[in-house]
């Protein structure tokens, strides 16, 4: 398997098992009382670190918080949307704070935008996006880098407890990485670390792609040495793309669903979508279908039906009972709604953005 | 000669034409109608980068500003003194603008001082040093990059256009520094370039010791790759610690006088200062002294004489009529009283130094 760094993920098959011994994590079903978030349930989240100390803080009436972040490089996506749904469950169950970076920096020095200017501007979107997904804005802070550079200060403070070494070996830069990039490790820390400069000491929660690990390893290492809790981290499977595999992009249109696109062109996509059945409508019915394999029914799962009616459909499904065409349909159809709907939403958040940025 | 480097001054003499030639500077003696500062006639600014430019800008009604900083591992002294008064001359003069960045990053992550607040407090006091020093503060403003982190969005925009090698390359960094102290030169470079950013293009000149000439080099190359002007450049000589050498430290006491040193132990260091004494009185009054060799000399001419009295002491000291315990003396007791004079003024600056803050 090729490393895997943030910034470089293939479009291999993840060997999830694998990751986990090489990263060094534990997995999630060693942790008792597990929330009831559905990505708990379906594995979907596989693996953490500290995670079980962190559900016993939080349930001890100890302080703790979430941090989860974003880099500006456009509209979240359906596999944003799952690790941001959990974290809302996560926040209402327990009942913590939530603080949410969005990282125009990154997006710049990884060469992912242009200029600031459109980070800014995407950003923006960003937040009113979190808005709308349904944080509880009560307990929930955003800070957009370029808005918030105070974070550069605790950046600093941190990037002195790391050579350049140390992040080359963590990141696999090289000697013709830009500059800001080779520092932008230190900032990422500095976001997983500011909730405790902001309210004491605490256990950080950080819900990630494994491939963002390295970064909470990072942010663990500076946080031990320079005198703060090691954050914990729980970590998702990727969702897949609309044809099978991890990758999504906005510059392959309809390898996913962004959250902004036309509902009329995502419902066309979902049409195209890669499914689980069979060469023949014969052998469909004679065989069954393949859920597990099917990026329709993990699109339905993930974000339009609940365990119920996922159920039956895997059931209908497995026994030759639906055809792919129909599922297509239904998801063509939730997802054109949902867009619609979580648009109208984005657009009303825009204008409450200020009232929950970090200044 | 040793490999010089903004955070590696070595003790030994500098051989100032070789620089240039290595540095790719030129003489200050070839630009026309110097500024009427006295450290323009006295050779202590030996060179240049587009001062020319600067000058024919300035003279001719274009916008033009000054870049003048410092970072905040304490107290600046006398050798500081110099070039901020030069700064404060060229102000008068041309009616410019000037801009002080005070860098409490840079003296954290070069290891100057242990924290980032003991940075903060340093700033705060070389601010209103800066204040009673007389910069004409209806155009001069002040920023300290922890209280003024926007500075982290100009660095951001900058680092993308240069990679590790090229700053390992201009620095002698290695794997083993720091992450911060990588970045750093980016944050250099933008505040060499905000003022740019502050008023619209046009040329910063940045007079600085020639040993801060690579931050000006690659400030030059980032503002062309970016779309600023290039920023111009006078080098100033070393100033001489009071025992000859250009090493001056706060960790050395009496190295040189630092303006915030009790007046009565300053007046104490100028007595045993390094002097272009002969070995007896008998050869001083038969040979004369030897000025351009003096310590004393030189302290006296770049802070407490006129060319007038400078040179009447010049004449007397070569033609044997003054021994070295007379000038130490007139030096100690001028030193004192320009710092009781100097403290009080920093003290009552204090108060004013947030009305002068960028923010």
């Amino acid at each position: 398997m090729p490393r895997l760094t943030p910034f470089d993920v293939g479009e291999e098959k993840i060997d999830y098992d694998k990751l986990m011994r090489e990263f060094g994590t534990q997995p999630i079903s060693q942790v008792a009382k597990l929330p009831s978030a559905p990505a708990f349930k379906r594995g979907i989240v596989f693996s953490h670190r500290d995670f079980d100390k962190f559900l016993t803080a939080a349930r001890t009436g100890k302080k703790v918080s979430i941090l989860t972040g974003f880099n500006a490089s456009g509209s979240i996506h359906l596999g944003h949307k799952q690790t941001f749904d959990t974290v809302i469950a996560l926040q209402k169950e327990l009942n913590v704070p939530v603080y949410i970076p969005i990282t125009d920096d990154e997006a710049y020095v990884t060469g992912k935008i242009d200029s600031l200017e459109e980070g800014l501007k995407n950003a923006r979107l960003i937040a009113a996006q979190m808005i709308a997904l349904g944080f509880d804005m009560s307990k929930t802070r955003i800070f957009i880098h370029q808005l918030y550079p105070q974070i550069y200060n605790l950046g600093v403070k941190l990037s002195k407890k790391c050579t350049l070494s140390e992040i080359k070996a963590i990141y696999g830069f090289t000697d013709s990485t830009n500059a800001g990039l080779m520092f932008y490790p230190c900032m990422q820390a500095a976001d997983i670390i500011l909730p405790q400069d902001l309210l004491g000491k605490h256990i950080v929660l950080v819900p990630i792609g494994i491939d963002q690990d390295p970064h909470v390893r990072l942010a663990r290492d500076l946080a031990d040495r320079s005198g703060y809790v090691k954050p914990a981290a729980i970590h998702f499977k990727y969702f897949s793309g609309m044809s099978g595999g991890p990758k999504m992009s906005k510059s392959k249109p309809g390898s996913t669903i962004f959250l902004d696109e036309d509902p009329d062109k995502a419902a066309k996509y979902c049409m195209s979508a890669f499914t689980g059945g069979r060469a023949t409508v014969e052998e469909q019915k004679r065989l069954g279908g393949e859920p597990d394999k099917c990026v329709v029914f993990e699109y339905l799962g993930a974000h339009f039906m609940d365990d119920k009616e996922l159920k039956e459909l895997e059931s209908k499904c497995r026994g030759g009972k639906i055809m792919c065409g129909e599922c297509k349909k239904l998801l063509a159809s939730r997802c054109k709604q949902f867009l619609i709907d979580f648009q109208a939403k984005v657009k009303k958040a825009e204008k409450e953005v200020d009232k929950y940025l970090l200044k």
